[in-house]
C-alpha cells in the first residue's frame, strides 16, 4: 500500500539493523506519519497493548516479530533457559489483546518453530526470524486472496446495478493497517476499485478509538476510494433507505461454528443488515479462526480497556494532536472492546480460500484438515 | 431541576424584564454552565438551529417564546401586517429543524391563539404571552405524569430482581435538558431514584453531538443517579449478556401509528432490544405525535446536518472548551440526525395519559379525541 506514494508494509525489519523492527505508529494517524523502532519483547508488548498497532493480523504479525526479539535476546548459553525465555515472552504476548486469536496463533507457531530447529541457539534464532517474516509474507499474501475472492461478490451488485457506486459500509479498520498489507473488509474494495468497478465505502467512525475516522478514512483517501465518514449511529438509516449494498467487516476472533468476534458495535450493524436484507459479510485469513470454541456470546472473552478512551478523544488542534475530555469529570464510563455478532446474521465469510458459509459445515468445508 | 443546588427551568422570561428571554446554553455543557438572553425571533431560531438548546419538549416551548417576542417587535398599527409577520416567523422558526414535529405544533397553537384574541394588538401580545408560559407549564406537568406512569414500569422489574438495581439504557438526551423539567425518558428514572428503587443508567454518548455523554450524565450526575457513559456501539453487547433491564427513551416525532423517529442510533439498540428479550419503551408528552402521517421511514423527514458535526468534536483542553478535528482533513462526512424505529421494534409508549401499545388502537385508545 502506497503512502505519500511510497510502497509501505505495515511492519518490517530496518534496511540495515535486523535487531530493529519498524511499525507504523498508528496512533497519531491521520493527523501524523510516525513509524517507530521496536527493539525488545517490552517494546513490541507495548507497542500491543497501548495500540501503536492494531488489527487481527498485524497484532499476529508483531508477536511474530516480538518472539523473534525476544529469541535475539535470551540468554545463548542454555537451551533451557533460552525456551524458558521464550516461553515467558509468549505469555506476556498473548497477555496484552485477550480476544485476538492470532496472538496465541503467531505466539505458538514461533514456538512450534523455535523447538523443531534443533538445540543449536543460532539456529533457533534464525528459525524464530524466519517464522516472523513468513508470517508477515502469508498474511500479505492471504490477505491479496481474500481480494480476489471477496471482489466477484462486488462485481456480481455492481452488474445488478448496472454499474452505479456499489455502496459498501464497513466497521473499524479491518484494513491494510490492521494486517501486513492489502487488509481484509478492505481488500475487495481496493481490488474493485483498482479494476475500475465504482465503489462508494460508508465509513463507520468506530468509537471509541476512532479506528473508521482516523485510520479506514486516512487508507481510503491514500489509495484514492470514493468514501463517506458516518458516525456509528448511521448505518441502519442508510440501510433501511437502501444506501448500503453490502456490509464488509474483519473479525479479531471467528469461531469455526461462525460467531463472530469484532471490533465493538458490529452486532448492531449486523442486526440492521438483516432486517433490511443487506447481506453482510465476513472477511479473515485462517489465522483469526478460533477451531475449539463453539458458542460465541457465552466463550469468547471480552476485552475491557481503560475508561480514558471513552471519556475523551485524541483529535487534531492547531499543529498538535491532542485529548480533550468528552464527559463530565466525574461520570464513570464503561470500555467493552469488542462484540460477538451470531452465526446467525451472517451472510458469509471470506477467508484466503474462498467464500463459505458461516456455519461449521461451511467452514470446516473450506478448511477439511480442521475436521476432528 | 437543580443545578449546583439551585433550581432551575431550561427556559423562563428574565425575572425583571418580560421583553428578554432566558435559557440555559446546552452548547458548553458539562464543562460550563451558562444562561443566555433571547430578545428576538432571530436569536430564538438561530438558538434552535444552532442547537444553544435542543430536545422535543423544549424546541416546541422555545419555539413558543419565539413567538411571543415576534408578537412583541411586530408591527402595532395594522392587524394585517402583525399576523403577516407572526406568520412569517413561525415559518421562520418550523425551518430550523425539519424533523420536530413539536415546532409545528407549537408556532399552530401561538398563530391560533393570537387569532382568538380578537383584532386589539395588545391583547394578541398579551394571548401570545400566556400560550408561551402555559406551553412551556403543561410540557413540565406533562414530564411530571410521564414520570408517574413509567416509573411503575421500574418498580415492577425492581420487584422482579429482588431490589438489585434496574440497569436501563438511554440514548441522546430526553431528560430534563431536552423539556422544560423532569424530561421523558428519563422522568421515570428521576421518580424511582427519588422514591428509594435502585436504578443504573447506561448513558450512551450519542454521536456526533454526544447529548448523552455531554447533558444526560450532566443531569444525572447533577441529582444523584447512578450512571456509567458508553459509546454507541456498546448497547447490544450488554444486552446480549443481560446487562440491561430496560431501554428508555424519548422522540422528537412519534405517529399514532407507533413509529418513532429519534436521534440517530435509537433504531440500531430497537434491533437489538428486540432480539435480546429487552422491553423498548418510548416516553413522550402528546405534543409530540404526528396525528397525520402513517410510515415513519417514507414519510417522516430526516434532517441532515453539517458534516463538520462528525469531523469535529468539542471537549475540554485545559481551561478551555476547544474543537478538534477527528478524520483526515479532506474526507467527506454525512450527518443524518435521526432514524425512525418501526413499530414492531417498541413494545409500548409512555404518555402522559399513560402507557399504551405503539399502534393506531394503542395510541387512539389514549386519545380518542384524534380519531378521525
Amino acid at each position: 500500500m502506497n503512502v505519500h506514494g511510497t510502497h509501505y508494509r505495515t511492519i518490517w525489519l530496518k534496511n540495515d539493523d535486523d535487531a530493529v523492527v519498524q511499525i507504523i505508529d498508528q496512533r497519531p494517524l491521520p493527523h501524523k506519519f510516525v513509524v517507530e523502532d521496536l527493539t525488545t519483547v517490552s517494546d513490541v508488548a507495548r507497542a500491543i497493548k497501548d495500540m501503536h498497532i492494531r488489527g487481527a493480523g498485524l497484532v499476529g504479525a508483531t508477536a511474530g516479530y516480538g518472539m523473534y526479539l525476544a529469541a535475539l535476546h535470551a540468554p545463548k548459553n542454555a537451551p533451557e533457559a533460552f525456551t524458558a525465555q521464550l516461553i515467558a515472552a509468549g505469555e506476556t504476548l498473548k497477555a496484552t489483546r485477550p480476544t485476538a486469536v492470532n496472538l496465541e496463533w503467531a505466539v505458538q507457531r514461533q514456538l512450534d518453530a523455535i523447538a523443531a530447529a534443533g538445540d543449536d541457539i543460532s539456529a533457533k534464532i534464525a528459525a524464530a526470524k524466519t517464522t516472523a517474516q513468513t508470517i508477515a509474507d502469508e498474511d500479505a499474501e492471504f490477505c491479496r486472496r481474500i481480494g480476489e475472492h471477496g471482489v466477484t461478490l462486488i462485481e456480481e451488485i455492481s452488474r445488478r446495478k448496472n454499474g452505479a457506486p456499489v455502496n459498501i459500509l464497513t466497521h473499524c479498520n479491518a484494513g491494510w493497517l490492521a494486517f501486513v498489507d492489502y487488509g481484509t473488509a478492505t481488500a475487495p474494495i481496493y481490488a474493485a476499485h483498482d479494476r475500475g468497478i465504482p465503489v462508494h465505502v460508508w465509513v463507520d467512525e468506530t468509537r471509541p478509538r476512532n479506528q473508521g475516522a482516523r485510520i479506514t478514512a486516512w487508507e481510503l483517501n491514500q489509495h484514492g476510494v470514493p468514501h463517506t465518514v458516518i458516525v456509528d449511529n448511521v448505518g441502519g438509516h442508510l440501510m433501511q433507505h437502501g444506501m448500503v449494498d453490502m456490509v464488509i467487516v474483519g473479525t479479531d476472533r471467528t469461531l469455526y461454528t461462525g460467531d463472530v468476534a469484532n471490533k465493538i458495535g458490529t452486532y448492531l450493524k449486523a442486526l440492521a443488515a438483516h432486517d433490511n436484507g443487506v447481506p453482510f459479510y465476513v472477511a479473515l485469513p485462517s489465522s483469526s479462526f478460533d477451531w475449539m470454541k463453539r458458542d460465541g456470546v457465552k466463550e469468547i472473552p471480552i476485552e475491557q480497556r481503560d475508561a480514558t478512551e471513552v471519556k475523551t478523544i485524541n483529535g487534531q488542534y492547531g499543529d498538535d494532536v491532542v485529548s480533550v475530555l468528552l464527559t463530565p469529570e466525574d461520570s464513570p464510563a464503561a470500555n467493552f472492546a469488542f462484540d460477538v455478532t451470531p452465526a446467525r446474521l451472517v451472510t458469509a465469510l471470506i477467508t484466503e480460500r474462498g467464500i463459505c458459509d458461516a456455519s461449521e459445515d461451511g467452514v470446516l468445508g473450506l478448511y477439511p484438515e480442521k475436521r476432528k
